[in-house]
């Protein structure tokens, strides 16, 4: 980015920047967008990249919600956080135990990933955001009836499911311009706990809020029609096409709860679902607030 | 402009100009700005510009208040029409007579000043601006006591100053996302009409409203130092300045209503006032949202 | 009317016609009326009337609808001005082309038009009410998309028809207690500006005001059963009536647009339409407020 | 009344009427005006006029009530009720005693009073004012706190005087367009009743509610210099003026109090106090919207 | 009650307690309660207890409207009089004519029956409770037409019976946390009084009101399956039951007015009826915010 | 408790208990009560008691909050979580060090409290209170610029001072009838964040909301006058007695923040303080709701 030197731009070009992105701002003025951000798109275990850039990627990313909601998009953060679960169990000397590729989660492993999921990530967010003003305000899932639970069918302990989402909390935060930072904790009825997987439940709330935008941050630059060639990203897809790409084996793991989320959210009123590099910086004000847009979108 | 292919612009430049942007938005959201738009600024007489320049102009200035208007300013556009006037009267067969540089104004040019201004300039404007949606609303300074005036001293028939403008229903049409758009005709309590110079009544109306910023729409690019160095053209000022400039004949004729409407408006408490090339087009948005701006910036 | 003196009328003729105007005032509180002043009305070109004759039933029009607008009434005043079109162009030495009683309006012409209509009755009427306070409001249907038009079948050039009325500025304005002023000059979606024939638009106003009342201010006492019979004057009818007398030829010439309109009017929701004498002083106030009336009521 | 038709009035005569009230209605638009209905004034005892007459009055009181209110005043009446309790007393068999030309009031006695005034009186004006529509609320002074009340020095039993007026619950039925009909018991903090002077009471209360005008309907044409001699009643008046005329003794007894509650009301901030005569058909419209009015007005 | 020593309670006594009423506390918040307090509940004729214990408690009811009110409740009190009306009656040498068991009610007689309830009883229990604070409005069903009546069929002079409530005054003073309390005289379109049976009319304010109870105050315990066996206090019932116990003579003949008005009301909407000891301390707190109550409440 | 049976109460202890509680009920309403839960009120380490216990004592605390807040009040919970803190750190194999009696806190260590305080102690306090519906809202003083923080003089790395509470967040939330529980971590306008003493911070928040009460539930009865006599009881005191009794060093160790922060809050503002045993079941409902109290109230 240093090579840019935004003063010297030719005024033509930076007024077609702006005469396009005006109307854009307009269209989602008071808008609900939700914001997927997952450990792996800030902090990709198999990259290099070290506590600095991942640092540099979280301010980039807190900086550009911060820039959407002063111009009156109302963003809503909802995260995971399952490398910093890792890390902390380790130095706690417990073993993760894995069954059909979901952590099995007992009373001690629920205690541990709430205190890192609300206490730790969930701040970090929350902090990155409020270096700019006090607008963050960090929930847990459990917050106000924010996400009802249920075990998870697979009898994997604390793990749980998404049973019904009430947004009243998350509506009258964002009445008053401020930025929900949800972690995903749900809690069932008797008060009990669950971890609930964070793709999941930000797909349940974009629903429930009728946003009009799903976006997940991932560390890849979109969907590809052939895993290995860079050259079949694609742009723009729908709901049909996507279900047909997880049949066939075309989509990889990690995409495939982003991939159903996407899907099931554009046919739940949701207007447009996303798939973005996090990695890139200022990733949502290009993909929102330009025509060309960065990464994969979905439509109904 | 047409060498300008935006679609292919490199995503970061995209990005820098939106990050510059959106913080400029975010702080003139809700804010009043009047701009002045002379006859001059969008018709030259003495440049070769003919009929079909003057109108991309006009369409390019048009464009840019609705982009305002979109993302929350509040403009107020007041204008003149000296040369359309002129035209009038000449089709008429009567001789313009000038006292000190202002017209002398009878009964019947007042009523040819009144039709071009209400009936034919301001309609030009209201028209252009609708052509994006319902959102420009006429106004002659007569409406709902807008314009108080009273004769000018120098005797010159129904020229007038202003008196008091009561902006209420500027104020009125501001709050419904309407946009004003003011021929400046006043009158006085017997109902008697008169022909105000617009500059002033552009200052006059930027005091009231408490505006934010006052614009002159011009066809110079700005005040220079020295008139015939195009490189002493002034990017900052403030009001001690400009008035030793008028003080020590710097300032040509022209631009001297202008000058001194922005010492009185900057030291009555409107914010900012500037002296831009009404030819550039989207001049307003880059004085308006992009760090280095174009023109003359006149601060308190 | 220098006979009446007031002062001196027995108490109870002053109490019997208060009491007798209260209901009235009650029942139409906050209730819109449109009211159509022509060019004849004020100005009847064939009677020997001259200049003070005219400003005289101007004023006595003005005040009637400042004492309406006091007592509650939502007055709307909509004008046509086709003699004081005709007097520019005469000046301008421009030949007027009539087709089937309809004026063929080439560019300049439309142009003549609208500054006549916009720039000189319009300012007019707004000045004589602005005499008793800031009330009025000048409008053009241009203005915040107000009247939406079309090119009339006839091919007579810029004259048009309406396609749609946009209330949503008259209600601002009447929810402010401003008085609406409007020149019937509407555009189409392209910014096209058109003519339109004043009795028509009136109707059509009244129609999406939902008006409880629309009222023609003629230069006749009101429609007669016998064009030569003065005591065949018509009090009270209803749309098939009207109808009928349109049909047999009962009703000249310039009366059918005002009958048509009222015949649409009443049937699409207006609850009374009115053809008034607008040379009787004060008949606005007498239609209104007394038993009796003025002219000829139509009801559904 | 009978020989006046106005159907057949003079158009020019009814325009001139209407056109002077209409000013006069707007300028009291929502102003509170305060009207003392005596028992005296309905019914004297010493005219020959009997139930009859009495109750054409009270119909024409009433509908003055209702049409002022229609057309935006808001009236509060307060009454007494004298004749009314000496009639009940008698038929009990119970002597009234006068001190210093005010009732004795022992504990039965206020018992009846009270019946008489809230339990008849009262309900005859609630019911009078009511066949035109669900409008009058009857109130007693120990409603909701509105007079406060303590015992009177003279040791007079039960009779009190004013110490304070919580106009709450007036403002509030006045709020939504009822009319207060206000029997003039108090209480003390204990809970204790007592009877009040109607006419100190309807002072009291207009000063607390910072009424437009408080009008004493009595049995004369209103205040005379001569006490003899119709020709020298006093038309416009003010407090100094009033006050002389106590101190001289030109007012009769029963005048006084009145007297003295316009000269403290309107010293107090009510802008205009009328003594009128309540026999007159329409009195109340009569002076509040023609210019001449009849009766006595009080200016400060 | 002098033996409760409240200061020496065990904590854990008053916690229970406290802890039992809060959540009726919260669920009754802003619920309409319809008391009928009649004159046998606060003076029973047939007990020895003479003026002090009606006194008693007369106040000890005011206490309970007044901290319902406190804390959220909207009562509306409807009370009768019949007692009181005799006195008066028999004071004025008047002989009462009853046929089935109704007071037969001539104009006198109607005069002296709203004297007394308007007048007198209204205004002790107005007088009671504004002990406590401006409380307290004394309503009569003829004010702002809140009890519409005609005449019985049963010829029994000016006997009403109630046509329609209109509770739109009851609204406005609850909606300003003030309590009404209504003497049942009705009235019809002339303006005609008519004496209305209370237990009937509370009933159907109740109904009108939505309330959420309806309450009856008696001079008895509840309603008993056997008239002479206080063990067969009936607890709940429901509208079958109760109608069943009508049918067979179960009730005796002053609960049967009460037991059709609550048969009535709960199948109209109201949520439950009540019928208590008006005798008992705090009997409307003890039913209200305890879970096992007192007296018999009546379910849909 | 077991030995109460409120069922078979006598009603007029009932009674005698809901009639004491009413006034203080509706006196409460819509005010704020800031209440300082700590890790040793809850889990005293030197007593016997157990989970159960503890979990006992939450589930009688989240009650009360509970039912204070359906009648109206507005709970705002501040907890600490020391012993907690100390757990996990035990478990990672950290060392605490204490200077002065404050935990020396590196960036680890700080990571830890967070987690502790916000991921688990938050939590639970949040999940015993949502048993009874979606109600409460977990807090970081982090969210929404709470509470701002510098570094704490002594040089203890990441423990705080409270700078600034911004009430706004909380504000909100009780506007909407939530319940905010709030961990006491603050930050600094660079984002850093800071541990910070919750007795402090609770006091500020209570001082900065205008709080009508700010209790301190403690694992001691109340304050005593001397530490070895429970007959020194203190019921009632004020800000000057309390200062005494921290400087003659009657108050221990535990005690002295709490008793500071009383101090502070009354002479700020806030109206009583309270220090009461969280151990005593509903000891909120009696010190609030009853007029004896328990435990030990400050007033200015």
């Amino acid at each position: 980015v240093s090579a840019v030197v935004p003063g010297r731009l030719d005024p033509a070009v930076r007024a077609e920047v702006l005469a396009e992105a005006l109307p854009y701002i307009r269209r989602f003025w008071g808008k609900v967008v939700v914001v997927k951000h997952g450990g792996h798109a800030i902090a990709p275990s198999t990259s290099g990249g070290g506590r600095p850039a991942r640092e540099a990627t979280l301010a980039s990313f807190a900086e550009d919600v911060v820039l959407m909601s002063s111009v009156g998009m109302r963003p809503v953060v909802v995260h995971g956080g399952g490398p910093q679960i890792g890390e902390l169990m380790t130095r706690l000397g417990k073993e993760p135990e894995f069954r059909n590729g979901l952590r099995v989660t007992d009373a001690d492993t629920l205690d541990i990933a709430r205190m890192v999921l609300v206490g730790k990530v969930n701040r970090d967010i929350v902090g990155a955001v409020n270096v700019h003003g006090p607008l963050a305000v960090g929930l847990s899932g459990e917050d106000a009836g924010l996400i009802t639970a249920s075990a998870h069918p697979d009898e994997l302990g604390f793990v749980g499911e998404v049973k019904a989402v009430n947004p009243a909390i998350l509506e009258r935060l964002l009445a008053q311009d401020l930025i929900p930072v949800v972690a995903t904790i749900g809690s069932d009825p008797s008060g009990q706990a669950y971890n609930i997987n964070a793709d999941t439940a930000a797909g349940a709330v974009a629903e429930v809020l009728g946003a009009e935008k799903l976006v997940y941050l991932t560390n890849v630059e979109g969907l590809r029609r052939r895993a290995d060639d860079p050259s079949s990203l694609v742009h723009v897809t729908d709901g049909d096409e996507l279900e047909a790409m997880m049949a066939d084996g075309t989509l990889t793991e990690g995409m495939i709860p982003k991939a159903a989320a996407c899907v099931r959210a554009v046919r739940a009123g949701v207007r447009q679902a996303h798939i973005l590099d996090g990695r890139l910086p200022h990733a949502l004000l290009l993909e929102i607030y330009t025509r060309a847009g960065v990464g994969t979108l979905v439509s109904p």
